[in-house]
């Protein structure tokens, strides 16, 4: 059994193959090709904490993996991280522990940024290069590190937070990367973007409806639990199309949980993988677009698989 | 984070502490103490081989534990062990993990025969010591342990299989803790037993209603999924108390589930819990009792925080 610990995981992250990995994984998802029991999860209310466990196998893998993360958010005021956990790679054929990735919550935020970038790759118009990233945490630094690695074009960067140092800090940080500003009016900054990606922890709307031209793309990734959300319900009715990693997890507690009771509206919900598989179906310039990704197994199976890749240390698939 | 291997918790198993840690985790679960959210599943069915996730937290323990067990079959063709896994230990203030203890399926075994004992010395009578053991398994030896360190008295012990070479490998292997022989005629070593403990992997019921002589208790602990069944169904009926670890998860897919269309029956099912609270509730001596044990998650929890107990590395709780 090997222990491979965060820093050994950081040092062999390649966003441009893992991203392979991952899309590939949505595309098996949404065509049945990967059994996911349900989420495990449980919660610390005293301490406002919890811990997801998504797990499940591809077919035909070598391995199924268990991925575990907890999020005990006041961490941040001991000036601790507040995400944590592990990968557990297990032979389906044996039941013996291959690998455990103790990345510390490190492969779920890289995941998540290039889940967000593909679903922009594959929504966004060609020609969209105006990117406006909500939010100031890790998950906002990585959907940029994500966008710039996965759109084959130079993206405008523009950084918005509640806290405008706290967006600076985002921008500074990745001067070197990418071109960026921080947007201090967020209507405004809306109005402009072609592309929106949100990761804030907002238990109400801060995109309104009426800031989003046709034509703009928004990729989600903030609302992961009932209660958040981050879109005005008006622009998920306006939307023209309305794209899940996964509809069942998404219309339960994610972005779209806004329309669940809208029979009509959450039937039209489509699968991110779905779309992948069809590269031929485009969008309509006008249109708007938007993807909720909660995070699925697939993902943290694709990662964790790609890691030990690159490791050397994978195993053949048994098919 | 410590990685502690199978030879390492072995090394520190004690199975009378660890059964009061169990005994107190019986009481705690079934007081609605312990936080366990429904039991993780995933199969793999090309080789007939799954994969169990059972976690919880107990009130005011500093951490929470989550148990993932393997079961590979098939494996016993190749000489390798069918079972494996791990229990990781996670602070439930933080979510740093503390320790994973790597034991490869060696606490599950131990914390069912545990589970096993306890539920004997609370059912059977005071002067009970004729103990027959159905199955040969390495659960059964687990079972044999157990009853001998838990029940006050010398036991007569003896060891039914359905290969008569596997039950006096058994017999031989335990000679020097117990007095055993092999049973020959299961029929006649039933209606001889005072105390049944059956541990097989049967699918149809083993031990018929006929043979079971009032006074008789059994511990049945091998009906742990769908479809798995060791008891005669008149035996159910017969029975003058039927007690679960978990009357949710027995009805579901233990030995219970035979009763659980029988709305007057099922509802009948105590929990251990609930028994071991109350100890001046006896049995009449010639009630026959039945324990139907699938393993709860608050045994796990018991077992792992039992075995840091003993390496001298636990937490204090909380409160």
């Amino acid at each position: 059994m090997l222990v491979i610990g965060r820093s050994e995981v950081e040092a062999v992250i390649d966003i441009a193959s893992m991203a392979v990995d991952i899309e590939a994984a949505y595309v098996a998802a949404s065509a049945g090709e990967v059994e996911i029991p349900p989420v495990g999860h449980i919660t610390f209310p005293d301490v406002d904490g919890d811990c997801h466990i998504k797990y499940g196998h591809r077919r035909g893998d070598a391995d199924f993996v268990i991925k575990i993360a907890t999020g005990f958010p006041h961490q941040s005021s001991h000036g601790q991280p507040t995400g944590n956990g592990m990968s557990l790679v297990i032979s389906a054929t044996t039941g013996e522990v291959q690998a455990i990735l103790h990345d510390e919550m490190l492969l779920t935020d890289i995941r998540t940024g290039i889940g967000g970038a593909i679903a922009t790759r594959r929504l966004a118009r060609s020609d969209a290069t105006k990117l406006l990233i909500v939010g100031t945490g890790v998950q906002a630094r990585r959907q940029i590190e994500a966008h710039v690695e996965l759109l084959d074009r130079p993206l405008d960067v523009r950084v918005w937070g509640r806290s405008a140092a706290a967006a600076a800090t985002v921008v500074d940080d990745l001067r070197a990367s990418a071109k960026a500003q921080v947007a201090t009016d967020l209507a405004a900054a809306c109005r402009w973007a072609d592309i929106i990606a949100t990761s804030t922890a907002a238990d109400e709307p801060i995109i309104a409806d009426e800031w989003i031209a046709p034509g703009t793309h928004i990729t989600a990734v903030g609302a992961d639990a009932s209660g958040k959300h981050e879109l005005d319900a008006h622009l998920l009715q306006r939307a023209d199309l309305l794209v899940a990693d996964s509809a069942a997890q998404c219309l339960d507690h994610g972005e779209f949980s806004a329309i669940a009771d809208d029979p009509e509206r959450a039937s039209a919900v489509v699968e991110l993988g779905n779309l992948l598989a069809r590269p031929t179906l485009a969008r309509s310039t006008n249109d708007i677009t938007i993807a909720d990704l909660t995070g699925i197994a697939a993902q943290d199976i694709a990662a964790a698989r790609n890691v030990l890749a690159q490791l050397g240390i994978d195993r053949h698939s048994t098919v």
